[in-house]
């Protein structure tokens, strides 16, 4: 007799090594939109070892935690909106620990939290004048007004940045101190103009291979004993066009279509696909076209982020 | 002839030095839900000397400005919500500086926004369990989940509280580790658990007397020249009943009342107070009823929170 204990599930769409050319490890494979609003519009929950707990959008790009995955090495990830709602989703009402998160190459959510901290990715109001602000005016616009002293030293000390800190050479690499770029949008958000300035830097190039990582970690007691498989997936894009982002959200689709069509799966309605007869033979041919998870076992720890025993 | 060029505007409801005995120098003399939530709702928005400026509600406690008020010392205030829009109210359309701000004791907004960073102020989701939970399960809920340890210890690392830094002290003397106290409320909001938290040593006292600070500066050019006018008032309570809030938002209501009854006040319709028919005859009547501002001539510095010169 089994039962689950823990379950955390972490996907990421990054950048893949050989095209991984910017200090924030980090390029747009998916609505770019998306990436800038990324934790808004709700408060962070999850449960761990049975504790509730519930992280503000000004605190979730500090409460990353790290993980290993095989053969892969290391990766960041700061926890999704609402993992709770999956309790019901999956049955597992009563699980200990469930916990969805987000993956980034190490040090990305650290200097994001900087565009989260000045306010730059706000996108509820509308700046004044923003067609013909600089990309220097749009960053003074988030600190306090001083006749003399320089938009960078401003930041600098409202953020508490040391000198020899990456996160600073982060900023510049993104231009944001140019008094000449322009914003050039009307009636814009902060976070359309932070989007804006992103995609100068960010945009994938027509070589470019991007890459989604997964990583689910399962805990359970089976016959009395705890255990604990963690279950990985790496895949890596083609170029541009022919994206990991785009093979795994488009193949699973693309292959239930064909099934639902030569009447495999027969299950009428909207469903999730959480029944056997649904992802069973989508998995398979999933592995078919490259999509593979590789599971291994792990020594049962729990919820236990820094891997500590004891 | 004159023209404006700066208006800031500071309001505080705060308790009196006679009954001052708590170290956040602060209790309720006003709607406690309001003050819990208070910058809420929208990025705070200002303009000085011409540059607009925006400050989300993560960082509106740690952007408080030092006030000199005449004869009754320092304080800090933070921004109000939108400076903005009383460009159009007040018919300052083209003024360089237009600020509105929340008045405290100083210290208090810095050890708030604590409660801020931790995400006890939020009022938009409820928790699980609440009902049940201690004030230190309370707190344990925004920190990060370990076996070991202490709420304590996981929240001075969180926050980076000092050692010897006071806003420890005002933590504890809320007792929000207290793992017997119960919050007691069903389906609470973070916010709503934070309420009854403060409520219990935040309230007036019988006998305690709470206080109004006003301050307006105006910053104008007359004849050429450039001048600034600090206009101050301080209002002190009676008791828990009577107090200065009370007599401060009462008094010119009432007095408003019997002028439009005796036909005093003549224009018809909803108004605001800002024709000289309206505000003249209640601000001397104000006067007589003790609530008096006092006016001083400081030299032009236009928005300079240091009081820095060249």
């Amino acid at each position: 007799d089994a039962e689950l204990l823990l379950f955390e599930s972490f996907t990421g769409g990054l950048v893949a090594p050989e095209s991984d050319d910017n200090l924030w490890n980090y390029k747009f494979t998916w609505n770019p939109r998306n990436v800038v609003l990324a934790g808004q519009g709700g408060t962070a929950k999850f449960i761990q070892e049975g504790t509730y707990k519930y992280i503000p959008y000004h605190k979730l790009f500090r409460r990353t935690e790290i993980l290993h995955v095989n053969g892969s090495g290391k990766f960041e990830a700061y926890p999704n909106r609402d993992s709770l709602k999956y309790r019901e989703v999956y049955g597992l009402q009563n699980i200990l620990t469930l916990y969805r998160g987000t993956i980034r190459h190490i040090g990305f959510s650290r200097a994001w939290n900087m565009f989260v901290q000045l306010g730059m990715t706000d996108d509820s109001y509308v700046m004044e004048g923003t067609e013909n602000m600089s990309y220097r005016d749009f960053t003074n616009s988030f600190l306090a007004y001083n006749p003399h002293d320089s938009v960078e030293l401003k930041l600098r000390s409202y953020l508490k940045i040391d000198q020899d800190d990456i996160i600073w050479e982060k900023l510049l690499e993104l231009d944001i101190f140019n008094p000449n770029k322009k914003v050039g949008l009307k009636n814009a958000t902060p976070a359309q103009i932070l989007q804006k300035i992103l995609m100068d830097s960010w945009t994938l190039k027509k070589d470019d291979k991007d890459m989604i990582v997964m990583q689910h970690k399962f805990g359970y007691t089976y016959q009395g004993e705890k255990r604990q498989i963690e279950s990985s997936m790496v895949v890596i894009g083609e170029d541009q066009t022919y994206t990991a982002m785009a093979k795994t959200v488009g193949l699973p689709v693309g292959i239930a279509t064909l099934k639902i069509l030569n009447g495999e799966i027969k299950t009428p309605g909207v469903q999730l696909p959480i029944t056997k007869e649904v992802y069973e033979p989508i998995l398979k041919e999933l592995e078919e076209n490259g999509i593979k998870f590789k599971e291994i076992k792990v020594p049962y720890l729990g919820y236990n982020p820094n891997n500590v025993n004891g």
